[in-house]
């Protein structure tokens, strides 16, 4: 596809509060930024606007920060809206995503990435302005509905990489199992190791 | 691919002890058995051997159930030991599997699809006889290792609805939302819906 955007939304400070007393503040903050270093990383050659809640570096060419301190809800929407150029929409915690995983998400209409737990943790839409975001909750089955209710053609894009927003603890076991480049890195760093527990993984510090 | 075999473990009695006591020991068997017949459905056309712990009804002509009071490892070991026809292992939670899944999972070495928190939950193997599972644990690395061990090429199938496997009550949300057939069908019988909580899903009884 020639012409693609891309916006995602980022929180820094007291973002992924569910990580504490795992990780501290600062570790959080700096997690959150090595997460989305492996998602700008798979938006390569995109041009991606950072949706974010302070000024911040991205350390990366192909991206630039917005300062957003209103609902994300809102922002985007009004963002969408007059928008016609083909548009994806990322979150920032699913650092297993892919170069190949936005390509798989292109489509003639809407395509959405279903999260663990009823939300959604991309979208991509051929034509912005005729869709409407409705992010938290069960988004997943309001992203649904509106793609009905305007005819346009649906896509879901079935990827357990992308449903893999990283928020608890646990969710740390699926970084250092799969391993995405930033994020993994960052959290062997501060010596973050899987454990064996009875009958699921999970994570404790060296 | 013409000659596939397919084998799944069944658990039957005792199973999902997670689920309590959010259901009781009746309705996991039941759930249970609900679960089964969405994933057999996915396997319709092959043949299939269900690896039961006790004898029942799979109400299915093509699976047929063997008993196996055995270890799980030893057992499929030993069956897939002297197997030269391409054979799948497909656990029986895992309702969100849809028959295009098993599909998407024939190559020509090994097919691992990765569960949430280090499992597999399902395999395909071109020639059996040359595998070796190990479930449990952090079967996923495991399994990734003795392929690479044995030579045999890799395929990793990256699905969002193979990798839930229902365990816990929160897992419930998911079948509810993506609702296969059988399963979300008992479920919504015996009155269990989603509930909202605070930023993740979840399920009440009504």
């Amino acid at each position: 596809m020639r012409a693609v955007k891309a916006v995602v939304p980022f929180k820094m400070r007291g973002a992924k509060t569910r990580l504490a007393p795992f990780l501290s503040p600062d570790e959080r903050m700096a997690f959150s930024k090595a997460m989305l270093r492996d998602v700008l990383h798979s938006l390569k050659g995109i041009e991606v606007t950072i949706l974010a809640t302070e000024e911040f570096d991205s350390e990366c060419d192909w991206a630039h920060v917005r300062l957003n301190p209103h609902d994300l809800n809102a922002t985007l929407n009004e963002y969408i809206r007059r928008e016609r150029t083909p548009t994806l929409i990322v979150m920032s915690d699913i650092p297993l995503i892919q170069e190949w995983h936005v390509h798989e998400m292109y489509s003639d209409g809407i395509t959405l990435v279903p999260a663990r737990g009823g939300g959604t943790n991309a979208i991509f839409m051929r034509d912005p302005s005729r869709f409407k975001v409705d992010f938290y909750e069960v988004s997943f089955l309001k992203h649904v509905a509106i793609a009905n209710e305007r005819g346009l053609p649906l896509k879901i894009l079935d990827s357990f990489c992308m449903s893999t927003d990283v928020d608890k603890p646990e969710d740390l076991a699926e970084v250092l199992i799969h391993c995405p480049k930033h994020s993994c890195a960052y959290l062997r760093s501060i010596g973050v190791r899987l454990s064996y527990g009875k009958s699921r993984m999970g994570v404790e510090r060296g």
